[in-house]
Formats: C-alpha cells, structure tokens, sequence
C-alpha cells in the first residue's frame, strides 16, 4: 500500500482526486488537509464520499504528511512551493497538481504567475508529469509537475505531428473548450449556473498561462514551437474540447495512420476512426484522451480534435497516473473505470 | 410618461424590471441607483442593456428618488422600509418588490425575517400586489408590496378552488419548483453552475419565508387555509412550476370550467386546455401564468399545476403590471412580449 | 465467472448494465442482441464502452441465450415476456429491467400495459427485485423483475413509517422529479435538449405505470396503501428525486431513529444526518439511495425526500445488485463505486 | 401594413419568425402553412404563442399565398425553389431563409445540396440578404436570400479586417461553436438531451454548406478569400459563438478603431469596448452582433469574437430586417427588443 496524503481537498480537483484514491486498491489514504475546513469530515462538504471517505480535514502539517511515502498538493497556485522542499528532504515523494514546477523557467514563471519563486532550484529537478512525453523521467522522479488540463489535450493533439516533422511549429492554433468544473470552486459571480449555463464565452484571449506551458512541451518536440491559444468556456460541467490547427509541411503523409503509430501502446490515448469525432462525454469520468484527425481535402489544413475529462486525464486521474508510474503499479490501476454515458 | 427610480439595480430582479421598463413606452427611467456600484454604467453589468439604459448607477439618495412619480425598490428584504417613509410623505408611490411589507403582522415578520421592522405602521397601509386578487386597492395604493414568486404561483393555483369552497382549505400542500435565477445573484459556492447543474434538491423543508405569505393570502379566501410547502431547486435559470395539492369537499364540480370562469378576465392567467400540462419555458420571459387542472379519476384529490417566469409574474413583470394598475395605464402596457421559445 | 447475456442493450438501461457487467469481476459477457443493430460493434453506437467492450450486437437467439447463466432483458415492455419462459426451462435464469413481471395481477397488468401478457402463469414466481423488500426470495428466484425508477425511490422512502405504523397508508402523496435519461433514448421530438432543457412540466398526471407497482409494493407493508403519484420531468440527464408526503397517525415518534434503525444494515440505502437534504448529484453514477426525514414543527405531517440514479439503483445497478445475491456473490460487487461529483 | 405569409412555421426558424412577426406593429399574418400539421392550431405545438397567434396552419396553397405582399420560406432546403417563380410573377415578394439562393453559381449549389436547382435563372437575381454588406440592394430586391447562422457571424466578423485589406485573406480560420437550436427540431437521437448537453462535439470538419457560402461573401470584399471552417455543437439552446483567426499584412493599424468606424451606423453590429469578451448570452433573443477584437502581444495575429443569437440575426430577425428594408420601415422595427437575461 502506498500511504498518501493530500494538501488541500477542498476544490473540484481534490475531490475528484478523493474519489480516485479512495477506490485504489494500493493506496491508503493518511491525511487531507484544508486550513479552512479543519475539523470537518471530507464527506458532509462531498456527500458523495460518505461511507467511502471518512476522516475529516486537518490541519496542514509537515510532520504528519513526512509520514505519508507521497504527498498530493491540490492546492492553489504557489502554495505547495512553500513546502516542497522540506517534504523532499524527508523523502516524500511529491506531485503537485497546481503549476508551482510546471515552468523551467523562473523567470518565465514569476511573469505569469505574479509572485517570487520559493524554491526555484527544484524547477529544473521537477518532471513534467505527461507520462506519453516523459515516462521514463516520471519512473525515477522525486518531484512530479502535474499538467495543466488545456495543455494536456493539446499537446497529446500536436504530439505525433511534430514528432514526425510533418507541420509548421511556428504557427500552431489551439481553439480549446472548457466545462465550467475548469474555473474552479471558488464563490465568484461569473460561474454561477445563472451567469455560466446557456452561455459561451472565450477569455483571458490576450494571454492564458497554459499558453507558456504548452509551447514549453512542443518545443521539447520542436524547437520552433510557438501557439496562438484561446480559450472558452462551455455551459457544462467536465470535459475539454480541444481543435488544434496546424499548416502540413507536407500533404501526402498517412496522418490517421501516423497517429494510431504514435499512440498505439498508449493505455490512455485513444484514436478514433477516421472520420468519426470524439464527444466529450465519452470521456466523462474517465482517464482518457481521444483523438480524431482530419486532414480536409487532402490540402494544407490539418486539424486535430481533443477531448479529455479535465478532471480526470487534466487533473487528478493523470496525478494518479503519475504515481503508479512512480511506484511501480500497473499504469491503469484505479483509473481504467468507463466513462459515465449518457 | 412616469417618471421612476430604481433602487438596487444590480441582482436579477433589478435587471429584469430594467430591461422592462428600458422597452416600456410610458415610463422615463430617472435614476438606479446602487451603493456599489456607484459610477459604473449599468451596461457594463448587463451587457444585454448595451445602447438601451445608458445611465450609470448612482448613490441612493432621496432628494433624487423624490423627484420620480414611482420608486422601485429591488433591494434585499429591510432596505426599502428603511426609506419609504421619507418617500411616502413627498408624495412618490413606491412599489417593493423584497419582502419588506408582504406580511399584515408585524411580529409574524420580525420572526421570519429576523429583525425589527422600521415602519410597522404602513404594514396596514401597504397593498399586497397580486392583481388577481386585489387590483382595486392596487388602484389607490401609494405602497405596493410585490408579492414573492412562491406565493404567486400557489395562490394563483388555490385561489378557484377556495373562493368555491371546493376543497378542505386546512390541509393543502404544495410541492414548488424553481430555476437558479430565485437564488439570486449572490456570490455562492451552492449556485455555481458546476454545483447546482444536473443536481435537484429540496431546501427550507423545515420552513421557508414564503409559507407564512401564501397563507396569509389563501386566508383571504378561506380562513382555515393552512399550507405543507416543499420548495426545489432545479437545474435551470428561469422559471417555477408548482405541483399543489388539496382534497375535494366536493368531487362533482366540473373544475376545469371553475378555473376557465374564474380567469376569463384575466390577461395574465391563461387556463390550459384540459388535459395538458404547462411547461415552464412556455412563459420563459413573459408575464404569463399558465394553470392545468386535473382530477384523476373524479376521486378526493385535486392537483393543480401553475407555471410562471419567477423573475416576471413573479417579480419585475409583476410589478410593471402593479404600475400600469396605480397609474391607469393599460394593465398589459410593455409585458405582453411572448415567451422566448425554444 | 458468471457467464451472462444482455437483450436489447441499445437503450440508456442497456449501456449503463454493459457499463457495469464490464467492470464487474465476477462476470462475463457472453452475448448482447439488438434486432436493429446486428453486427455492428457496442462501442460504435457507446463510444465510452471502446477498449471495454469489444463484441457487436447479435440477433437475438434463444440458443445463444441458453448457453449463459444469467439473461438481462433491457428491452420495451412486452418483449421479455415472449422468451422467459423458454429460457427458464434451459435452466437459465432471468432478470427483466422491463415491467412485463413487475405486476402480481394479469388483469392489472394487462389494464396498465395494454396488451395480453403471453406468460401470466410466471407472474405469481416472479421475485419482484427490490433487495430491501424481498432479499431472501430473490437469493431463490429464477425470475426477477427489477422495480421501476420510481417506485425504488418511493418504496424505499416509505418504508421504515409502514412498517412501524406510524402514517395513515390510505393518505399518500408522492411527487417526483426525473432526469430525462428516463424518458429513454428514443428518438422524440419532446426529449431534445432545445425542448426539454431549460424547463420544468408534470406528466402522466391522471396516471402513470408505476403508480400501481408502487402500492402493490406498499400494500406488502399495510394492504391500505393507496398513493396519487405526479411524475415530473427535470432538465438533467441523471436523478430522480421524489419529494413523499403522509400524514402521522403518531407524531411523537424519533423518525430519525426509526429510518437509521430500518436501514442500519443496508449497503445501498444512506439515511442522511437529520436536517439535511438530499441532491441527485450525490448518487449520479453510483447505486446509493439517500434518504432524509422531515417533520415540521412536530405537525402532523412528514416529508420523506428520496434520491438515486435512475440508472443505477432505479434501473442497471439494482439488477445487478439482485444478480449478485441470486449468484450468491458479495452484494456490493461492481456496485460500489462513489458518485460523480461535481 | 404587411401582409404576410409564412410557409412551414414548424421548425425553430418558423416558430421565432412568428414570434417576432405577431409582435411587428405593421404587419398582419394572413396564412401559415405546413403540410404535416394542416388544420392544427399553431399554438397547440406552441404554447407560448397562445393568445398571439390563433390562427391554424393550413395547407400550402399558392392562391392564398398569392394574396400577401411578402411570403417566408422557413422550409427545408429545395422547397422554397418550386414556388418562388410563381410567387413572384404575381407580384408577391419572397424572402427565403433556407439556403435555396444563397449561392451563387448552380453548379456550387447542386454540389453543396445535392440535388438540382429548381430555378437557376433566379440565383443571380436573389439578393443575399445580409444588411451590412447590401443594403441597397436589399431595398430593390424581389427576393431576398436569407444568410445562414454561421455565415451571418463569421462575415461579420472579418469584413472590417478585408475591406480595409488588412488581412491575408487566403489564409482564415473560422473556429464556430452553436448551440443546439441550430441543429433544428427534427427527431433525432443525437439532438435529445441526454446526447447533446453536458457535452461538445466538432461536426461536418470534412466540409459544411456554410463554408461556400461564407467564402462566397468574403470574397466581395477581396477575392483571395479561403477560409478553414470547424463548427462546433454547444450544450445550450441559443447562441453563436465564432472565433475567427487571420494573419496580419499590417501588424500597425488601430484594429479597436477600424472596427468602430466600419460598423459605426449600423443598429446591430455592437463593437465591444476593447479588452472585454462578448457572451452569447448577451444577445439571447435579440438581433444583436456583438463583435471584440484581439491583437495579441501587437504580433501577426488577429482574433475576432462574435457572437449572435442563431434564432434571430442568424434567421428570423434578419430575416424582418430584410423585411423593414424591402418595405422602406424603420429598419430596427419589431426586432429591437432586448436579449433576456438571466
């Protein structure tokens, strides 16, 4: 059994986290920590977990979570740089799923994410946690940087086009859309289902910090990466859509072919018929990625279709992934449930 | 033309009486005002009022209020009776769309609302603004209380029935159903969309404000009426429907022809054909009440279904027909737009 | 392994059981039939089921059916009839998800159904499959009939105030909320999303199916039992959430007590902390009923609301809850995975 | 007045048209037809139309046609074709909002539509009914071509970065997402809502009738124009969403004030303030587009947002649009109500 805690259990992605660990097999839940909910059972703010998560929020504390062989921060961003280090040094392994080790770059960091770095010298030490990019570096990892949701779909979108050299890098299109579960829990105006529900809307068009961080990842794949990234929000709950553009180097490749290549001993990318299109539902609480390639009458266009569960695959099922990379488990173990449909 | 203020144009209902005072073409829109928002155009909140109110809001104030023919206050329950007073005495009518002189007594408020009232005297004074029931006095009123959306829709449904002696008045229950949009605008982690979609539930089983409200109007009727009232919460914007339930002292009366000849006049109730069901979209942004009544298999039980837009004959729309009534303008004047379908 | 076959898995009762029998470790399927979509792969038609389930739709055909253990008809009513008693005379046995075994009385049934029942002499053996009711005769059945949505979550709610002779059985009212997914995935002009979402109606008002299968049920529990049922429709896919009233012949009993005595040893039923009220959403994909009792001002009513997944604990998961107990398995197997929230 | 006939009143174009035209305060509707519902009340399919619109749908007949000053085609593509020659001989005029006279060139036409061309001879004479761009000719025009939803959107989007050359027009990228209005009320399985909503799904990449119809317009203003074009379903009713892509020529031009000054006089084109986002529920109900205009980090980039209501700028009110225009009415008459929200 691997023990685990969790730092801050209260937002959509510690919940769903919860739900995850609590139904592993190999995993003892420790500790789940949320300064603003000390004392509370998790279940009678998730009533969903009644019967199946039964301890209550405690107090943030170093000591007890030095106890736990791995430690999750679900925490806001720049909160688990705080205590990333102490933990390491204890020999705790982390994965966090905010965006403090997302960037390699402090400087890069600091200019979108507005405050100092607390402990950038582990920025270069923290693995990028897309195990179709980086398994082998997750195997051996002390320190995992979970994904973003966004630049998840995206770049398992783009992946098997760059890795092949078969688009432009430099002028890449990412229309992507997301459920309102992506914004977060937080008490703001604009999510409430009077505002947000039969309602689009894009945002945050001049700059969105996943942008930085997927074009991070598509330069490991090609240097000349650059992306212009909108994103928009959908009235629904889970689940990302991603369209990705790109202009072919070269038209006369078999891309539904290159793609089944690439992903083809992926458990968590599925490749869908030519032709067909992925729905978002169909991966609603579940791991997985689909993808659907469309290169339109044979011309310059391609386009890419990607849908995630961006709690799942986004978020914490991914962060599941990532651990039983790291220890050792079956890669699918705890996260190989069906998507829930209709 | 009136001349109107609006004090508190900032939550749902506050918007909606805009957009329908914006379109109706006897009123003058001289003043909204809101605390804090002070300064900022009112379209900069609804950007549905682009090029149609182009005032911004404005401190309250009531040298400024005095100067308008009528006052609106769509503020929450104990700010309008905080200045009507004052208003009253300058001559300006004032229509209350919160709860602040719903009920006839003054210790039946305070314990429902939780604090003393400021000018219990006018409680007397003061119309209950439901013109099915009173329009004359609406006609002389310089205080209108606007009747909540609950309460609209139940008495509509009961009103037939008890000023018929139809049924026992002591033991009536209604099951109520209302959209998102009843919560209000306020920032809630409950009514995010990610929290209250694809979710229904009951609230206030134990006791709900617009119980003691619907009684006392039901008492005007019958005087036994007494009332088991369950509200819901469901997973859309706009609209109440409630399912209300009572026991026939006579089960021989031909009640779809009771309710057709008790509405007949009436140019906001319309009685469905018998057999059908009103939908809520079927008033979705209009002033309509729609009523179906059925009696299965001509046994003890009657069921009544009343469907309304909460936020017009249940608030704003509402009180546009209170002020067409006070100020002898047709009664359908600037809400007679049909419902929004699909 | 318990070798199963699935007829008419097309519908959302039929996906949802493939969903489960999928994941169920204990089983293994051996055939699904679908008369329309003959040989064309499950997952085509439900791509959440790719990589899950991988065999097409075959015609259905007794022999096939005879070689498992265990046959699920998903099918309309009337369908299952037609093949049961052939089937049962293999040796095979038989849960219907339809209602063709759900009514003790030809008669009755016929009235309700419509149509001559081809097998009544089976009516009588039948086990009607609610696992709180009838668990020890389902462990013998060779033929259960899986209770409808509705009367679960009605029965279930009314149970502990039978059984203990606390409520006036002749007086009952129950009103209930359903998702759409119940209205099944034929192809209806009133179930599409630009119709039925963003709106609230009442349906099946002077009669619904399921108003007889629930005081058959309640009747084994006070043979007064009579009950004027209003269905509702909800714009949500998942969820029933039915709102039962009664009037008490004895309020100073602890109703609190009596339903978390009642149900103390019930995996699959959670009597919720008192005062607090039950969302759908905490039972979506998960076979949970959860209950709470409400007793205002210690009156003379009660109001029990009552919540599952119609797909789960109202339809696919109780069929294989009472497969689990005819096989003699662990009643929770495949059936406990937690709600998806948010 | 307007004499007014409506050909196929049954879909949603059909029913908004009569929405906005019993509400037009100069026109009178003498017959709406639709062969399917013949002798049917229109309100009976359309409750919220009861009270409004008493008339029953009758057979299609062009002598009762030919006694209108105007009749709409809201029929299914290549029916509006086999009455309009006649119609128009007898002085009638003729706006058609299905795609019949949309393009241009038969051969394109018999392509896209797969079928033949009833009256090509018209195809030149059809003025395409978008005001923005032919106003003039609208005024002169016998028959009028209503644009399709997306085309409406995406035309107006790029035709201020194209008349002032600013763009490479051979290079656009029209990313659209719709709500499910759009995809009509027929019944079809993937349209119920237990398919479409919690859910978002790309369409029709290979290639959409809009797409011709789009390139079409854009390439009056330059004739390079080609355009990438990926529509979207969306979980909502109403509502367009177009993200719409292109390449600097001129990386210097005050984009915010080109937008301002092309659309400066137009009633319907609202160009946002610049940094804000358009909602479409901010046109929900209204003929409003709402345009904002991005230019990332001054690069060779251009982002457009523009969002429409599907039901009324995308059909039905510019359809009265074209209507006012052809009968020399105020061009804002009957349709400038504004959008419903919440």
């Amino acid at each position: 059994m691997i023990k685990v805690g969790v730092v801050g259990g209260t937002g959509y992605t510690g919940v769903e986290l919860l739900r995850l660990l609590a139904q592993h097999p190999e995993v003892s839940i420790e500790v789940i920590t949320s300064r603003s909910e000390k004392g509370i059972p998790v279940s009678e703010i998730y009533p969903n977990l009644r019967g199946h998560v039964d301890i209550p929020f405690s107090e943030p504390d170093v000591k007890t979570l030095s106890a736990c062989d791995l430690v999750f921060f679900a925490t806001p961003n720049g909160v688990a740089m705080k205590s990333v280090p102490e933990l390491l040094e204890k020999g705790v392994k982390v994965i966090d799923l905010a965006a403090d080790f997302r960037l390699k770059t402090e400087a890069e960091w600091e200019k979108w994410y507005g405050m100092p770095h607390a402990c950038s010298h582990l920025l270069d030490e923290a693995v990028y946690g897309l195990p179709e990019f980086n398994r082998d570096a997750i195997k051996q990892a002390r320190l995992v940087a979970n994904p973003g949701c966004y630049p998840t779909s995206v770049q398992l979108a783009y992946a098997p086009l760059l890795k092949n050299g078969l688009i432009d890098a430099s002028d890449l299109i990412a229309d992507c859309k997301s459920g309102v579960s992506g914004a977060g829990r937080g008490a703001v105006v604009a999510n409430l289902q009077a505002e947000s529900s039969e309602s689009v809307k894009a945002y945050a068009v001049s700059g969105h910090r996943h942008q930085p961080e997927i074009i991070q990842g598509l330069k490991t794949l090609d240097d000349r990466a650059d992306l212009m990234f909108v994103p928009h929000l959908m009235p629904m709950i889970r689940g990302i859509h991603s369209t990705v553009y790109a202009t072919l180097s070269d038209t006369s490749a078999d891309l539904q072919a290159v793609f089944e290549s690439h992903y083809a001993n992926e458990p968590f990318v599925d490749v869908m018929p030519a032709g067909s299109t992925p729905e978002t539902r169909s991966v609603k609480g579940s791991n997985m990625c689909r993808l659907s390639i469309f290169h339109p009458n044979k011309g310059k266009r391609v386009v890419v279709l990607s849908v995630i569960d961006n709690l799942l695959k986004g978020a914490a099922g991914q962060a599941i992934q990532n651990m039983n990379i790291m220890f050792s488990k079956k890669e699918t173990l705890g996260i190989d449930s069906i998507a829930l449909l209709p």
